[in-house]
């Protein structure tokens, strides 16, 4: 298959200047944040339904507006994850028209962080990095460890000591080389940028960047076409550097530019821990800047207290008439469990503070029953285990007779009378 | 979505007696095994490449050849997992024609068996039941937990005391009823048969078999489709009851029989662990019949020391001109080190059985070097993480300082040399 990109080239937000295509983060002259610049126009004929459509199943499909190598041959079947209607978990918490993106089975290393790797790394091999790296809070040292592994690049990943076993062993075992460091992600971040300029190394998210994070959009392209080429009217996302967030908000916008949806308002509301809610705390004040947090909460794919995109995350929620909450770690446990009693998806913390987030803002009617809602599940509920040790007590082993197993049920529901048939039956055919 | 299936009903494999539909899984005359037939002619203008080209991104674009009830909407987008080349792995064990099936990020509980559950609950709803159940290795409980927790149907799920931890969780965090059995899985299952006619439940692995087994026919389809409607020369398959080799093979058959593919010969290879390799041993020594053995091995989704398509899944193999190989618990591991090493692909302790066994047939050289072969991944690695404890040391945390970085690096690369650049560097644009 041939994708034919947009030509695209790095720009700053603040100045305006455009710098070509280049392993850079920040403008050299006002400081701000580098983001990819498409030739839009370019973009009409070729960034279709129709084309979209007669695509691959994975983010693949939208190659025309990501900045990937022209000729580039994408090598895995990234994304293109399910939205699914959430009428079990709208019930509990009083939605209508409820829905979920589900990451936590993204392709390769179930997360959405998948989908910025593949893209980073596209580049990474573009501007010839022999090992490649990151600071991670967990899911994206995953899914760099994977994903280098899969193209034979080397890779030196950074994470907090602290982080979840799991997702330790989750990096090791594709020969990835992980560093744990004695602090929290910020220390590892600005480590990260230290390094990069030291070794000449591509660090996906530093000076590999502007690039990674253009891999999110495909999380706005893929809710409105799953949604039929529609726009919801309220999005909740987690947040944790900030960038998530703002890349969706890209990508609608870049679909009603392009006529592939009706312009419509879209809402936005981010969810995070109390624990580390720098960005709720400055949608809730009304901040256009970030008091950075020390974090303190098991959401530790969240816990970033200086998000880089933290200001720019807080301006637009507020623009688009959203807001943002946070919920404390018991209640992002209860938020884990209810979207798996209800839905069948089994998510990280980082899904279970979304999950609270979106009840929450039900419970205050900051988002009304009916509206079309979607909420993003980000990440895979088996890399955070620990979360949920001790919620469900050991039972005792029943012997293999049927006798046992029937005294073991009357025992578990206290049930005096043997009328065991009645639990469940044939009732049709 | 509409899907229109083709008529079936269950027909005893010996007698070739027919059944209708209803929940029953063996003949009450000759007590064989009770299989799918369908009206195949009535298929030929249904089941088409173009029909299921059109069809949606899941196993449900097969739907005209599963056994789903007439208006059935189906509710998840199961199945439809990646087939990747693996040229890495390739290099390493001597193969230049080799790829992955990946259910490692099947959707939505990341292994194959979601493919069958969701064909069995279609049918528990059609029968009526209101509870469902099965007797599972740990994925199987996953799933039928999982699915349905959606669906809203109580499920109570019967495993071998001894199972992984994340197996048992991402049982119990679905709210499903776990009932944990002193005794390995043939003493579970023997246990279910008798709950399932005591209580009337649905079990999809027993009195709902048949109807289960059929979903496993949607990875042979996967196989086809994804390699531009052909069929390999070869097919790797772990083995633990038996039935998932055997239902490929009848994928492979029927898609001959309608013309969707050129007939040609496909061998199929079974893969065990030693620990419990009845399949195996009864193809080594050419047995129509099988031992059963005690299971003693880490590779816990395939311990079936009894199983129930065993002995017609050796007859199968052998006719093929196929073969079966076991390997050790160590092996093993290596497998799943060398699978996540190689293509990024992380895999539960299964996987590792299914790589190790491949590595192996290359060596014997019974598969030759480019020769199309596709190696079965059944289920992710997050699930047994326990099988990898200890073999990936913690290492120190290290200072978030570059000198203490540098410093750390030149320790585990044991450089006297402070040439540290060399390691990585941008070498062209």
């Amino acid at each position: 298959m041939n994708y034919s990109c947009t030509a695209y080239e790095l720009k700053c937000n603040e100045c305006g200047k455009r710098f070509g295509n280049q392993p850079l983060s920040a403008c050299p002259d006002c400081l701000a944040p580098l983001e990819v610049a498409y030739d839009l126009e370019a973009a009409r004929g070729v960034f279709t339904r129709e084309a979209i459509a007669a695509g691959p199943p994975s983010i693949w499909r939208y190659a025309a507006l990501l900045p990937i190598p022209a000729g580039h041959q994408p090598d895995l079947p990234v994304g293109f994850t399910p939205l699914i209607k959430a009428n079990n978990l709208g019930k509990r918490i009083g939605a209508t028209n409820l829905y979920i993106k589900n990451d936590a089975v993204c392709f390769p290393t179930l997360s959405f962080k998948d989908r910025v790797v593949s893209v980073a790394l596209a580049n990474a091999q573009r501007f010839g990095f022999e090992t490649v790296g990151c600071s991670s809070t967990g899911n994206l040292a995953n899914s760099v460890a994977a994903q280098a592994a899969r193209l034979g690049i080397k890779a030196c990943i950074l994470v907090p000591a602290e982080l979840e076993a799991a997702k330790i062993l989750n990096t090791q075992v594709y020969g990835a080389r992980l560093v744990r460091i004695d602090g929290n992600y910020d220390h590892v971040n600005r480590l990260c940028s230290q390094i990069a300029d030291e070794y000449n190394w591509g660090f996906v998210n530093v000076n590999l960047r502007p690039y990674y994070a253009e891999g999110s959009k495909t999380v706005g392209y893929e809710i409105a076409e799953k949604l039929g080429w529609r726009l919801p009217d309220n999005v909740v996302v987690p947040m944790a550097g900030g960038s998530l967030i703002r890349k969706i908000r890209k990508a609608f916008q870049e679909l009603i530019y392009l006529g592939l949806v009706e312009e419509k308002p879209v809402r936005f509301f981010g969810a995070q821990a109390t624990g580390c809610s720098p960005i709720s705390q400055a949608v809730k004040l009304g901040n256009d800047f970030i008091e950075p947090q020390r974090p303190n909460t098991i959401a530790r794919s969240l816990a970033i207290g200086n998000p880089a995109d933290g200001p720019a995350a807080s301006q637009m929620i507020r623009a688009t008439g959203g807001w943002a909450e946070d919920v404390s770690d018991v209640e992002l446990v209860s938020g884990m469990q209810e979207l798996a009693e209800t839905e069948g998806i089994f998510t990280e913390t980082a899904g279970g503070v979304t999950t609270a987030v979106t009840a929450r803002l039900y419970a205050q009617g900051r988002i009304s029953p009916d509206e079309l809602t979607v909420a993003c599940i980000t990440g895979n509920g088996l890399k955070t285990t620990d979360a949920l040790a001790g919620h469900y007590p050991e039972e005792r082993a029943v012997r293999p007779r049927l006798a046992d197993f029937d005294a073991y049920l009357r025992e578990l529901d206290g049930a005096a009378e043997p009328e065991l048939a009645a639990i469940g039956g044939i009732h049709a055919n």
